[in-house]
């Protein structure tokens, strides 16, 4: 099971990016993606109405105790930060640790300290001025490639080189 | 070289998406990145502050005229779209086709037609609801990988396990 937390996401300002944290989770293939920081009942609401349509059941919650999901995770729990260890060196490594269970913490402007010592791993996807959603993207990319199988799908993409087709069930 | 074109920017909505969007196309090597929609003076130099700062040279520009960056492009050009071809597919023929220049375009809300059809390549990263950053970031990192050298830099982060160690010239 794949778990992404996203913390201290803050109503108005960061909707559309939780929203693309959240499409990016489900594309590559989170189970679950966690939003702590503000309350906002929209922004759920929104992505829940988005993979209702679209299929394959991520579950989308809130939780303002983040640092639960942090502490009773049983598996492989990585940190993505700009300051962190290079994705290039470390995930031959990761690999090899990471079984069924992975949670991914993201963060937004300031990560408190205490997260990075309570994660098994810091990891930069580049360590250069981030952006979590690209981190999370190659991180995810990288360890196990795109998701593709979406059941439950009410509207799905027939790919073209040209058009825009979709199908609908 | 390597062009990024971002559609479609609107104003206070879509700042911090534009941000993400030109910071993933620093960190995977793109040398100019190019606004259009509303212009937005602030957003483009809080870009260019960064750039500054972490150094690397990529230019970041506005372009009401779009449609001129892409016809008169040399080099291939290729749209990512949640409607295109799938690039687990088309990734080794791209990579072929890739020699210098490339320009990548991505969206906003809404692509103009006139865009899919004078794009070499309509190249979806996932047929699903799409983060046009997550798009952005897995694509130039299937097609060349993280940039890691970005001179001239007047701060940069010591990779580390556990703090956040950064570097001043």
């Amino acid at each position: 099971m794949i778990k992404v937390l996203r913390l201290g996401h803050r109503r108005g300002r960061d909707d559309r990016i939780s929203t693309h944290v959240g499409l990016t989770a489900r594309q590559w293939g989170a189970k679950e993606v966690v939003f702590s920081g503000e309350k906002d009942d929209k922004m759920l609401e929104s992505q829940r109405d988005i993979i209702e349509r679209w299929g394959g059941h991520t579950e989308v919650r809130y939780n303002e105790d983040w640092k639960s999901e942090i502490r009773g995770f049983e598996g492989l729990k990585v940190h993505l930060t700009m300051y962190g260890l290079k994705l290039d060196d470390e995930l031959e490594n990761l690999k090899k640790q990471f079984k069924d269970d992975l949670l991914v913490v993201i963060g937004s402007e300031k990560v408190p300290r205490w997260v990075y010592h309570n994660v098994d791993y810091n990891i930069s996807v580049g360590n250069q001025p981030h952006s979590e959603i690209a981190a999370l993207a190659v991180f995810m990319d990288r360890l196990k490639g795109i998701r593709e199988s979406f059941d439950g799908a009410k509207v799905w993409v027939e790919p073209s080189e040209t058009e825009k087709y979709t199908r609908k069930q």
